[in-house]
């Protein structure tokens, strides 16, 4: 196992308090594993919560700040934080307005922010939740009862993020959060394992000639494994799914996020091989991510994510936002 | 060899569609191999123009847009660009006020610019070049006279940039150039090798007990190779040698960039060790970047670049800036 730690151990902690020297915008609370605005809670503005188990960064950590998300909890890596980790982010964050818990749709993620709903009701604040399942790539899987919750994430993080910061109230902000997820599917594909610290050796053997058609953001099974293919062909198989899933003509938001050992010249290449097939199918791709937004540690691969995007979502997407992961003004 | 690449003879090829697929405020001149601004020639401002091997992305065609560069010329992957192409950029953003060479230090792009440079005088260009030789690791090196030129080019294409943007004079920008280049050191570090995608295999072993302290980023050797140690002590691997080049002490824009194959988590592992080290150093990180920003293909490391910033200096760098590789406002 070749990686940048102290111990295997302490990797989380020692993390966090590079997020804490290298990001000025945020305040890390050590104990708790929560990244928050520096300056939350802010008043009468809804608090936006997500976090999950570690090792798919910049998600979500590198999306605490003004216009994206008030905090991130983080769990060990790919552990669900605990619903006290969920508590203390939600009081932190709370202004008054009400919280949004953005959830993935793993069991031990939704059951623990579902506590943490329920002690933060019992403490007078109002908490609503939405449910992110976009993976197109299998129903159910190793931690997951339905689709697994990806990439689509990243983009409703964005675009509830810009509602909240410009006023809007809780009930608003949780049916726009319910549109984008309504309106948003993905699907990955894996050239390597990833390497757990912890367990300081790759979670799954794939050979040297296979990759993993639709694998999860932890190495759990995908569709099938197949011998490895050229990036068109790999292209194919990452947008016939997502247009075999739903209608996605229209203009969109498409993310290709790496999964962590993936350069970018390679997903730039991949892009360019995605990007006919998209139009083909009748998607506008109106705004694009090409990069590391959602990854898998140190996994060579990509997933590819298309959300459906009106002008309302569109213009959501525009708006300022000033994070480690996505910064960018008026 | 795992990649997404459809033949390896065509990878830079089919990099540049995907990035002309994705990026939107860019050209991509594919016959000559340039990534352009979208709104090049600017009437009246000083051109900026870089270029070098491909396999470092998001550098440089990553950082050209509003605010940065006007033109970057791709090589192949670890070769350098023809002056051909370098000519064809330099004639394409020239809007009358001059154009700046952007230089790393190899001899092949050295003497590339300047057979460019000297084209481009005679067909009635004005000139300047500036080349960086930041990498304090070895004098001399596999494809170098003198020092390699690694992450203060980043840095200072930003700060130039914003004095570009803002109007100054060719002899004004080459002099702040002049005056970046002299304030930024760099030292990187290698868990393991790139591989080439024309070689199939990786450029050189290294056990999996081993790295390569000081390594270029094209996998030339470094300094010298041990056994594979924390965190904690790269760092100091990586802190020292600069520190010990010159008088760091005081403000400065500090990047820990990632070299291809190293996720994010590990480089915010990674940063939490050097800020103590820099801080007892004297060094003020008044900016800071962590991620890919300066690459060796799938390379798994890091490289750590401090440039000492004056108020000028920071306040270019603050200016806004809109390309894929760096995003922000006012």
């Amino acid at each position: 196992m070749k990686k940048f730690i102290n111990d295997p151990t302490t990797v989380l902690a020692d993390a966090l308090r590079g997020v804490q020297a290298a990001v000025p915008g945020v305040r890390v609370d050590l104990d708790n594993r929560v990244i928050l605005r520096a300056d939350a809670p802010r008043s009468g503005k809804v608090g936006l919560v997500s976090g999950g188990g570690s090792g798919h960064e910049p998600m979500h950590g590198g999306f605490v700040g003004p216009g994206m998300l008030d905090a991130a909890c983080a769990g060990e890596v790919f552990t669900s934080p605990t619903p006290d980790q969920m508590l203390a982010a939600t009081k932190a964050v709370d202004g008054g307005a009400g919280v949004l818990h953005i959830v993935k749709n793993y069991t031990g993620d939704v059951l623990n922010f579902e506590m943490a709903a329920e002690l933060a009701s019992a403490e007078g604040i109002r908490v609503e939740s939405v449910v992110v399942a976009d993976d197109v790539a299998v129903e159910d899987s190793t931690w997951t009862a339905g689709r697994r919750g990806v990439g689509t994430t990243v983009i409703l993080e964005k675009i509830v993020g810009a509602a909240a910061e410009a006023g809007q109230d809780l009930d608003a902000v949780k049916a726009l959060a319910e549109k984008v997820s309504a309106n948003g599917r993905s699907m990955g594909v894996a050239l390597t394992s990833c390497t757990v610290p912890a367990a300081g050796k790759p979670t799954f053997e794939l050979p040297d000639d296979q990759m993993e058609v639709g694998v999860g953001i932890h190495g759990e099974p995908g569709r099938h494994r197949e011998a490895l293919a050229s990036a068109r062909e790999i292209a194919r198989m990452l947008v016939d799914p997502i247009l075999h899933d739903f209608d996605a003509s229209g203009p969109a938001i498409v993310m290709l996020s790496g999964l962590g050992g993936t350069p970018l010249i390679e997903l730039y290449l991949l892009y360019g091989e995605i990007a006919p097939l998209l139009a083909a199918g009748g998607v506008d791709a109106k705004r694009i991510l090409v990069g590391d937004y959602i990854t898998s540690l140190d996994m060579a691969g990509a997933s590819l994510t298309v959300v459906k995007a009106d002008d309302e979502l569109l213009r959501l997407w525009d708006a300022p936002v000033e994070t480690a992961g996505l910064r960018w003004g008026a």
